[in-house]
């Protein structure tokens, strides 16, 4: 088996198991308390305040411990929008955040910030949201889906400028660095960097105007209520040390890999589009998407091989909507498939996953009949003709009927019949599926066929493309 | 060493360990994801709901795991009212509550029910503060600090009668046994049953109406936001199956302990008051109050003399007030003490902290002065005069001015004059400490002196005593 789903959660890192069971015996009493078992408490969770936060780069006294990675994000926006109340209710996220900062937005008079199709927001069109009522600014350090790295120390500038304080969502990078630049507030994940489940953390900078929205209660600076999950918290400070002593020589080896990953997947599996950005990236994460291909079937088969990897694939998630991510970008979201290396990845591994994809998107496609699809790696020759194939209407071109039918099926209907309009001539798809939205464009700009546009229909929607070859 | 704070925090249960260091092993993987080590993760999560929700007597899906019982409480408080705001703000709760639901409770319009002095809700009581806009009612199924069972069959039936859903924190009593009764929702403390921290459970009855507070998230029925912290719920809930096996024969043998304590310590000590229910009580807590002790120093003798215990007492904790239960109670708060045993406690350690406690507290009560108190243990013959007494004053009798001085001192100041005026004649202590509000009645009805009354004072109050004896 070959774990590559580090992105989700990181196996306990050997540093921080030892912490751990360490800590059971040693911090399973009160930090509260003054007896003799409450003050070794205190000083096992004062130790971890302090190597957490000389590896975040803050004060101690600025870092709480949180449950978790969402539940920091959830109590530094409703903190900080709430210490701000009198600035105003507007707030600025980046349109790829993480869903739990886009939730605990929700609330709040909220600009989402475009990014470009490799993810990244542009830092002045960020700078250029902030308005005078803006209570807070929301910005990634990295994307969980595709690993772009964000412009953080320019937009942290321009807040700084505003008056505006950034929170940054360190998920994905706390492993691998600090978060450079001048921020105002971050929440880090310790199940991200091989710490156990758990614990998050949440850094509120002097000066930073914050008013916690839950209860009263004295633990954590009041930014944090609940009994301290102690030995979680000691060994998540553990391995955040540990992961970082291996930091610099882990990134640039696992970045050769997903360098490996990013040049040869397209050229082993047809109609692939590798997405996020070639550079400005986490070393460990490479996303693409495959064209014509159910993104559950190619888990499952990638997980019948071995290979542990996720989707932002609308038909893997219980949402029934492709990922949030992807559509900001404005690309494909069929067959989308994440692999994140955890520290220690073989190369031989990665060549193991080279090796049996082209095999496994195969034979998801024979399934869904992506196989017979004109132009399709290994397709019999054109026929122009298909089960599928629908009527024509006046200014709609060929119309093919895809309601009911889930993501790929609708691509690949489409592709199917493009081939019977003249060049120049129209097709439209009839949809329900929210993923098409998304894949019939991205599947034009693949092709080079025009995507004209969308118009509501009785049932989803109708697509319109324009044969161009 | 002895630890009896088992209320506040036990030590992980053999069975909990092992559980833990296993599901470190198997159960990292996020139980969402479909590859073999999300499966694996989703099986050891189901496994631990299915043996939790039968501890407690509930259906798996009504029980979500949350990061700590304080959590479980806010998140019940907040989502059970918010799912009755067309009824009202109404939120009643015993005056005995933890903080934790007072806290969450505090946005509302709430009623305090009232307790007894040995810190019992009388359940028609209870059931007269529900109204028709009463959209949650809130009773613990054992008091924290006392250790006093409450009516929570009757006050569920009550609560069911007028179509108001009932809250009980469990989180005393869940390693004893399931609650009995009608309730609606619950919440427990992984903790406090030699689970590891990190863990707390969340209860919904079906038909309950409930609109979680915290921003969307899948998880947990979208009760509990953030990554599930596997491990630790696996080893909570094998924790919680292992302490319910050992509940009967230990709740006899600690109980008889405490019946000890109870018997003996009055006996052992001069001027203490033994507070919470003689008879319907958790097996392993008793709690008292000693005349003339400052809290923290008895703490810290008892620490060094081995003994690991809590208290109530205001000069303990950080906000300077004693207590709210024990001054819901009108009980002494001045020395307080609350031992709580662990299971297995041996009956050695007790009667080694009967030894030893009397000894402790004359120490203590030395250093502040308070065993030169007339009518004290070892004082000296009555001198009817002391450093400390005041002048008269008319309509006031003599007058105490302990302004600045921290409890126990003002009650000492008191016991040391009150020898100096005529029976019947008044003695007025000048305080500005919290603590006195509650301890000079206290010393009265233990000194079968009259208490008058309070006034506003200048600075803090004037607290009125007739002498009777």
């Amino acid at each position: 088996m070959s774990y590559f789903d580090v992105a989700s959660a990181a196996p306990l890192h050997p540093v921080a198991r030892q912490a751990l069971v360490a800590a059971l015996d040693e911090g399973w009493a009160d930090p509260a308390r003054l007896y003799r078992e409450g003050r070794r408490a205190r000083l096992l969770l004062d130790a971890a305040r302090d190597a957490a936060a000389e590896a975040v780069g803050c004060r101690p006294d600025e870092l709480s411990f949180t449950p978790s990675g969402t539940r920091a994000l959830h109590s530094a926006v409703a903190g900080a929008a709430a210490g701000r109340r009198r600035t105003g209710r507007h707030v600025v996220v980046s349109a790829v955040e993480h869903s739990a900062v886009l939730h605990a937005a929700a609330p709040y008079d909220t600009t989402e910030v475009a990014v470009d199709r490799r993810g990244r927001v542009d830092p002045a069109v960020f700078a250029a949201a902030l308005r005078p009522d803006t209570a807070l600014a929301c910005l990634q350090s990295a994307n969980h889906e595709v690993g772009t790295l964000q412009p953080v120390a320019e937009a942290a500038a321009a807040c700084r400028g505003a008056g505006v304080p950034l929170l940054v969502d360190a998920a994905q990078s706390l492993a691998w660095g600090p978060v450079s630049g001048d921020w105002s507030l971050l929440a880090g994940s310790a199940h991200k960097w091989g710490g156990p489940p758990g614990v998050g953390l949440l850094v509120v900078r002097k000066g930073t105007r914050f008013a916690p929205q839950e209860p009263a209660d004295e633990r954590e600076s009041g930014r944090a209520p609940g009994f301290e999950n102690l030995p979680a918290i000691v060994a998540a400070a553990a391995s955040l040390r540990a992961v970082r002593a291996e930091a610099a020589a882990e990134a640039a080896r696992l970045s050769a890999l997903v360098d490996r990953i990013r040049a040869r997947v397209p050229q082993l599996v047809p109609d692939v589009e590798v997405v996020g950005h070639e550079r400005l990236r986490l070393p460990h994460v490479v996303t693409f998407s495959c064209l014509y291909v159910d993104g559950e079937a190619l888990l499952s088969g990638l997980d019948r091989a071995g290979f542990s990897v996720s989707s932002g694939s609308s038909c893997t998630s219980s949402t029934l909507t492709p990922s949030h991510v992807l559509k900001a970008m404005g690309v494909l979201s069929e067959g989308n498939v994440r692999v994140s290396l955890p520290p220690g990845t073989a190369a031989e591994d990665v060549e193991r996953f080279l090796a049996t994809l082209p095999r496994v998107v195969a034979d998801v496609r024979a399934q869904t009949g992506a196989d017979t699809v004109p132009g399709a790696a290994n397709e019999p020759a054109a026929t122009g003709s298909s089960d599928d194939a629908g009527a024509t209407e006046p200014g709609a071109g060929l119309v093919v009927d895809s309601l009911g039918k889930r993501c790929p099926i609708p691509v690949i209907e489409l592709a199917k019949v493009i081939g019977e309009v003249p060049l120049g001539g129209l097709v439209t798809v009839l949809s329900d599926d929210e993923a098409a939205r998304l894949d019939i464009p991205a599947w034009c700009a693949m092709r080079e066929q025009e995507y004209v546009g969308e118009r509501p229909a009785e049932r989803g929607a109708a697509y319109v493309v324009r044969r161009r070859v």
